[in-house]
């Protein structure tokens, strides 16, 4: 398997998980839990592509992701309320630190396939990254939680995008630049998470 | 004419009706009750050609569809004030589920036009339904109505949609299947409606 | 440069400073601040791309005005709480009747080059115009103040845009056109402001 595609099929598990959670907390119902995981799974790399015009979209290309979060949503409902007391606030943020760093990479991976400038790589990488959770925010009629709490997040995306933007500018060996790169974002995001760091306003 | 267009703008009345209610329910001044009708109409059949990458737009082509509903928000203010009190709820649900029925099966053939797969053809089919309406509410400050009031809406499109593939595949005449699979969905949504099912959470 | 071109930077600043005060209100952090303004400027003329299916988008191929905003993202949290006691409301609205005029005959403009016929080319204008804050509103979870504060705004455009169409059809000098219709659109939305002209509901 191709490691870009491994890359995000981890990284949509995480999201659609994000988008159970926050469609159950809003009281929606199965149709609802299932398009805010979708949302959430599929909305940055979605826009993503919209903004750089690529088409096939991925769920498209790949429908098998589109019916396994599908079958997630018609057992979740049960499942979450079980899950909620098991799984801790820790193994979300974890999951969802995973998500971001994989996420953002293989966004800034895709742009410059699409041969964009670096700093529109870069911006796609945090697109990618965060908008799916954005994207879930406004459908659950909140204002996007990535915006407002001060927690580094995108920002932790941000960095690293440059970092794996560099590692291509100095001929550092693709594949190990995208891993590190990816390792590198989860890895500051729970760093900036487990010590509280906030930034300033 | 023929028969996708005809399907399409019975549809697209329906929508901009209920733009039309829920701007001024908002309080909405002429713009918004334009806009909102006027995404409530096409919003979900313009996700879908933007997802699929179709152009030019179908209000693009039939300008004559965006004119009729500017001149419907221009004398709706008073004419809904007036209506609201003779168009019963009961005939809004109505025009809603011949509306959902149309756009769905309309959104499924769409899809397979443009060769994608059969459950991505049967969800563009559901967003075609039911993203006008959602997006609507996003406009207007809402959690979409579809995904919180528990009750079969585009779980009816979902099922339709996949009785106009099942049909298609067999091999039944094609406009016949849009029909009959249109009706099938409007009614099943008003069969859901009157018997007030609802859905588990 | 290109006469567009410089249209579109002034209005792209304008834009941003109105995400940049939106965000503040909002108490958003400095991700908030970036992404809402740079939605704010880049929205609207992104909207229109999107559904005219042109790309390069303007922000893509010009990364120096994302940078741009980038930079006054970070200064300007500091910076907001200074200016706002010294940029007068007044202010704020001249600088934003300016942006709705440069935008929106851009808008008109872009959508002619791109063969769209005249209702919808007019239609594109005024989602170039006021889309930037429609979505920003939307991000930062409020009903768009353009659909509800019955100030006539989007119809400035919207006439406007008429004028510069019209004009176009009778020959007169596209330059001379493009900067008439843009003034006209700012006179008359100063005019309405000033005289606090309100639409019937």
């Amino acid at each position: 398997m191709h490691l870009i595609t491994f890359i995000e099929i981890v990284a949509i598990l995480v999201g659609a998980f994000s988008g159970f959670i926050e469609a159950r907390r809003k009281r929606m119902d199965v149709v609802g839990v299932f398009t805010v995981a979708f949302i959430a799974a599929f909305g940055g790399g979605t826009l993503r592509d919209i903004l750089l015009d690529r088409r096939p979209l991925f769920w498209v290309t790949h429908q098998e992701y589109a019916i396994l979060i599908f079958v997630l949503a018609l057992v979740a409902s049960p499942l979450i309320r079980t899950l909620r007391h098991r799984v801790s606030e820790r193994m979300i943020v974890i999951a969802d630190a995973v998500g971001l760093g994989l996420f953002s990479v293989a966004g800034v991976s895709s742009a410059l396939e699409a041969h964009m400038p670096l700093f529109i790589a870069s911006m796609m990488g945090v697109i990618t990254g965060i908008f799916g959770g954005v994207l879930r925010d406004i459908v659950c009629n909140e204002v996007p939680m990535v915006f407002r709490d001060g927690k580094p997040y995108a920002i932790c995306a941000f960095i690293g995008n440059w970092i794996f933007l560099l590692m291509g500018l100095y001929g550092v060996e693709h594949d190990f630049a995208l891993w590190s790169s990816a390792l590198f974002i989860s890895g500051l995001r729970l760093i900036c998470w487990k010590f509280d760091m906030t930034l300033g306003r």
